[in-house]
C-alpha cells in the first residue's frame, strides 16, 4: 500500500442486521471495531448462530493491534469467542461491554485475553491508530463512538447511536466532541443505518417515563414486563417505575438475570433499598407488590415469558389479573411466534399492552434527522452507511447524497468489499471474502447451502429408507423389501401405500435384468430411489428423499 | 333441539386468520357461510393450505340447503372444492365470487353443483332460513354483509367490511339497509374482527388516489406495482393512474392475470381503450409509457415481483430508472421474505416505494370506530366477533363490553364452539371437531403434530442412515458398515466424524453379546440408533436421525 493509504473492510454488519465487524487496516497493521453474532433467519434450518468469516483476519493475525468494542450487544460482542480461537488480540471496551465479554469467554480464553477498559475522551494508542472513543446514546449503557486517528486522516465510527437529549442514564450523546472532530476534519465517517428508514427523530427514552407510570398505576394484579435482556436502561426504568408503586422485583430468564447481575455489580442498574425479590419467593408476595421483568420479548418458545403464557414456567403462571407489558419491537422474523404469545397471555386472561399504538418501547437507533445531524456535524470527505439491510444502507446513502455529498463520495458497500483511502481519494477494491458463517452445534462454518438444500427438501416432504435384499446372481428378492418413513405420510393411515410401494420395489427390480455381470448394489438402489420417489411423487404429490439400501446374498 | 333453537358453529376463522367457515343449524337444516382456506404458518412445514374440519357437515350432509358466499376472497372461498368433494349443496354468491368460485372447482364438481347468483337487497329462502344481502366495502368489490332471518330471530353476519364513505368502486357500506335491520330487532351480530387492534378509521380507499398520482407524476421509468392479486379495487386505482399519465398496463403473475381476467369480463374492472398491453409486449414500448402490476407483495420466491428483482423474469427484469411501488401489507410471517425482495430490488437499482410511510396501502377491514358504528347501528342482544386471531377476537369483545353490552352477551368462541341460541337465551354447548386440517399435496388430513415434529427434527439436524450387514449366529460385521448423511453434516469436510460413526457402529456390536438365541436385526438396529444419536451428539451438538438398517447372513 502507498504511504498514508488505508483499507477499510466491513467484514460483517452489511446487508442484514448484525455480526457487525470492521475492520481498518494499513501495510503492518490491523485494526477490528466490533465483532459481533447475527441471528439465523427462517431458511436457515437447524443454525445456532451465524459469525462473520475470520479468514482475512486469521491469514493476517501478527497485523492484529487490537479489538476496540463499542457497546455491549450481541450484534457486537457475540463473536469474540469465534474469532479469539483462531487470533489473538487485545480487547478494548467500555466497562458494561467488558463485563458481558468475561462472561461469554472460557477460562483458557479469558487467560489468554488482556482485556482492557476505555471510556470516552480517554485516548488509546495501537499501532497507528490514535482512538478517542466519545459517548453516545443508545439502548444500553456505555455506548461508544469512535474517533480513530489514523495515517490517511481521521476516520469517525458512530457505534450504534442516537441522539437523545434526555435519556435515562445521564448525559445526551457528546455532540461538543463531535464537533471537535469535525474542525479537525474528517475524512470519513461510518454511521449506523439500523432506523434510517424512519423519518423524524427516534424519540426518547424518557418519553417511556409517563407511559411505564400510567400502566403501572393502572394495574391491580402482578406486573410482567418482557423487554431484550440488554436493554438494561429499560430495566432500569422498570425497577423505579415499581419502586414507586410499591412493587418488588424479580427477574425471570437467564439471559436477563445474567446481564442485570452484571450491569448491577459494575453500577450500570440500581435497585433501591427493599425492592428486589427472587423469582422463587414472588409467590410469597401480594400480587399487586410484584413486578416480573422476562426475557421473551421476541416470542422465543423457551424464554421465561413464553413459559408463563404456557403454564410451564415453575414459578409463575400466567392467569387472570396479570399485567403483561410488551416493551419491544418486533425483529422481522418473529412476528408469528409474538403474536402467538399474545394470544396465548389473553387466553389466559391476562391484560396485555403491546405494539406501537401502546408507546411501550423507543429505538435505540438515529432515525433521519439525527443521521442527518451527524452527518452535519461532522462533515466527512467520505461516508460508509454502516449496520443494515441493504435497504438502509441505501436510503441512509440517499439522505448523505440528498444533503449535498456527491455519489462517488458514498459507498454502499457489501460484506468484505474493500473501501481504499489514499491520499489521492477514495475508491474500492477487491473484495475478500466474507459471506456469514453458520453455527449449528459444536461445528462451525460446515452448514453451508447445500446441507440447507438437504434440510429443506428433508423438512417439507420427509425421508423413506428401503431396505431390501436381493440374490447377486439372479436378482430375485430375498425379503420382502421393508420402508421406513420419516416425516413423509402418516404411517398408521398410509399403510395401504407404503405397500403399494413395496409392490413397486418389486417391480423395479424384476423389470432390471442386471447389466449382464450380475445385480450391481448400488445402480440397484439408484434404480430403486427413482422409481419410487416417481411412484410417491404420482400418488401424494409429495416428493420425500428416498435412500435404497440393497443388500445382495 | 327445542323449537325455535337455533346453533351457530364457526367451524373456521376464530383463533387464526383465515378459513372462515360458518355454520348455522336446526333440527333439520344446515346453512354454511363462507368455505375459507388458511395459508400455513412457518411451522407446517411442508404444508400447502390448512382447510376447515368438514367431518360435523359430512355427518349432516342431508340438512345442507345451501352455502352463501360473502365475498371471493381465498380465506371465504378457496376451501369449496375441498367441501365439494364430501358433501354437495348449492353455492350463493355474488357475481364477482362466482366467477372466481368456477374457476376453482374441477369440471365434476362444477356440473354436480348449482351456482346462483345473490345480489344486495335481493332475499333468498334456504329451508328455514330467509337472506338478505347488504352491501359492504372490502377489498374487493361485490362484498356482502347477510342478515338470515332464522327461527331464533334475526343474525346479522357482517361479511369482511370497512365503512368507507368514498369508496374506488361506487356505494359507501349500506348503512341504512342495517340502520332497517335493527329496528327489525337483531338477535345475534357476528362481526370482522380482523382490524380491531387498530383505533380510529380505516382510511377510506380513494385516498390512495393521491398517492398514487403523486408516485407516477414523479416516475420516470417504468412502474411496477406490486399487490393482492384479489385487491381489484386497487388494481382499477392502479389502471386509471396508469391511464392519466399515458402509460400502458401489463399483468404478471398467474393470480394476478387470472382475477384480473375474471374481474374485466364481468365488468369489475374496466380498462380504457388502448391501455391494456400483453406482458410480452412491453419491451417493445417506451419505459415512460410502462406499468407492470404483478404479484408479489408478500415476497413470496416464485411471484412475479421476486422473479424481477432476482432476473428470472422472462419479460422484465427489474434495472436502473424502474419505480416499484409495493402496496400491501405485510402479513405475519412474510416480512423476512419482503425485507429480502425490497433489498434485491434496491440492488438491482430500482426505486422502491414500500411500508407504512409511504401510504400506498389501507386496509379493507373495519378499525375500531367502525366497529363500534356497526354494533351501534345494529344494537345486537348477543354477539360474536368473528374471523381474526384470538388477541383481535379479545379486543372486538372489549370494544362491545365497553360500549354497555353486558359479558355474558359476548362470545368470544373457538373454531368449533357451539353456541346455542333458545328463546331463553344464548349459551355455549359442547363443542364440535374443528381443528384445522392440513393439505400437504393430494393428501388431506394426514400431516398432524407427530409427522410435522418429524419433519422439525429432520429439518433441524438432518438423518443418517446406517447400513449394516451382521452374521446372524456370531454377530460379526460382515462389511464395513456404511453411512448414507443426509442434511446432517457436510460430506467432503466430515469423512473423519463419519469414520469415527463406523467405528462406533463396530464397537457396539463388538460388545453387544446377543440375547443368548442369536442376533436379531431388530435389537442390534435400536442399539445402533441408540449409541449412534450419542455419539453424533457428543462430537457435534446436532441430534440428526438415525434410522440403522441391518441384514442378517
Amino acid at each position: 500500500m502507498q504511504n498514508g493509504s488505508l483499507r477499510v473492510i466491513p467484514l460483517g454488519g452489511m446487508g442484514g442486521i448484525g455480526k457487525n465487524c470492521n475492520v481498518i487496516e494499513t501495510d503492518d497493521d490491523i485494526l477490528i471495531v466490533d465483532v459481533g453474532i447475527q441471528f439465523p433467519s427462517e431458511e436457515m434450518l437447524g443454525v445456532d448462530v451465524v459469525i462473520p468469516d475470520f479468514q482475512y483476519l486469521e491469514e493476517r493475525r501478527d497485523k492484529i493491534r487490537g479489538i476496540v468494542i463499542t457497546h455491549g450487544h450481541e450484534d457486537h460482542i457475540g463473536g469474540l469467542p469465534y474469532l479469539l480461537e483462531r487470533v489473538s488480540a487485545p480487547i478494548y471496551a467500555p466497562p458494561l461491554a467488558l463485563g458481558l465479554i468475561e462472561r461469554k469467554l472460557n477460562a483458557a480464553t479469558l487467560k489468554n485475553t488482556s482485556l482492557r477498559t476505555i471510556t470516552d475522551g480517554q485516548g488509546i494508542v495501537l499501532g497507528p491508530f490514535n482512538i478517542t472513543p466519545f459517548h453516545v446514546n443508545h439502548s444500553i449503557p456505555d455506548s461508544l463512538g469512535l474517533a480513530i486517528r489514523t495515517p490517511a486522516g481521521l476516520i469517525v465510527h458512530s457505534g450504534d447511536f442516537k441522539i437523545d437529549h434526555t435519556p435515562l442514564e445521564g448525559r445526551p450523546s457528546d455532540m461538543s466532541a463531535m464537533a471537535r472532530l469535525s474542525n479537525e476534519g474528517v475524512v470519513l465517517l461510518m454511521s449506523d443505518s439500523t432506523n434510517s428508514e424512519s423519518p423524524g427523530y427516534t424519540p426518547s427514552e424518557s418519553q417511556l417515563r409517563d407511559v411505564f407510570d400510567q400502566v403501572f398505576s393502572r394495574a391491580k394484579g402482578r406486573i410482567i414486563v418482557a423487554t431484550f435482556a440488554s436493554l438494561l436502561s429499560r430495566v432500569q426504568l422498570v425497577i423505579e417505575t415499581a419502586a414507586k408503586y410499591g412493587r418488588k422485583i424479580a427477574v425471570a430468564g437467564r439471559s436477563m438475570e445474567q446481564n442485570v447481575e452484571t450491569a448491577e455489580k459494575l453500577g450500570y442498574i440500581r435497585f433501591p433499598a427493599d425492592t428486589r425479590a427472587q423469582i422463587s419467593q414472588i409467590n410469597n408476595l401480594p400480587d399487586d407488590q410484584v413486578v416480573i421483568m422476562a426475557t421473551g420479548s421476541q416470542g422465543e418458545p423457551n424464554s421465561a415469558l413464553a413459559r408463563m403464557a404456557a403454564g410451564r414456567f415453575r414459578y409463575a403462571k400466567i392467569r387472570e389479573g396479570d399485567t403483561v407489558i410488551l416493551s419491544a419491537t418486533a425483529i422481522p422474523g418473529n412476528e408469528t411466534a409474538i403474536f402467538r404469545n399474545i394470544d396465548n397471555l389473553f387466553r389466559r386472561g391476562a391484560q396485555v399492552v403491546y405494539g406501537r399504538q401502546a408507546g411501550l418501547h423507543v429505538s435505540g437507533h438515529a432515525a433521519q434527522e439525527e443521521l442527518k445531524m451527524m452527518l452535519n456535524l461532522l462533515r466527512p470527505t467520505y461516508f460508509i452507511p454502516l449496520h443494515g439491510a441493504y435497504r438502509m444502507l441505501h436510503q441512509h446513502a440517499r439522505l448523505a447524497h440528498e444533503m449535498g455529498m456527491p455519489q462517488e463520495n458514498i459507498f454502499v458497500m457489501d460484506n468484505g468489499d474493500v473501501l481504499e483511502l489514499t491520499p489521492e481519494g477514495a475508491r474500492l477494491g477487491e473484495p475478500v471474502p466474507a459471506e456469514g458463517i453458520l453455527v449449528d452445534g459444536s461445528l462451525v462454518g460446515d452448514v453451508g447451502r447445500s446441507l440447507l438444500r438437504d434440510r429443506m427438501s428433508l423438512a417439507q416432504d420427509g425421508i423413506v429408507v428401503v431396505k431390501v435384499t436381493i440374490n447377486e446372481q439372479t436378482g430375485t428378492i430375498l425379503h420382502q423389501p421393508e420402508i421406513i418413513s420419516h416425516g413423509f405420510v402418516y404411517v398408521p393411515e398410509a399403510q395401504e401405500l407404503l405397500e403399494a410401494g413395496q409392490e413397486a420395489i418389486s417391480g423395479v427390480i424384476e423389470s432390471y435384468q442386471g447389466n449382464g455381470a450380475g445385480y450391481e448394489p448400488e445402480q440397484v438402489s439408484m434404480l430403486i430411489e427413482r422409481r419410487l420417489g416417481n411412484f410417491f411423487y404420482n400418488e401424494t404429490r409429495r416428493r420425500p428423499v428416498v435412500v435404497a439400501v440393497v443388500s445382495t446374498q
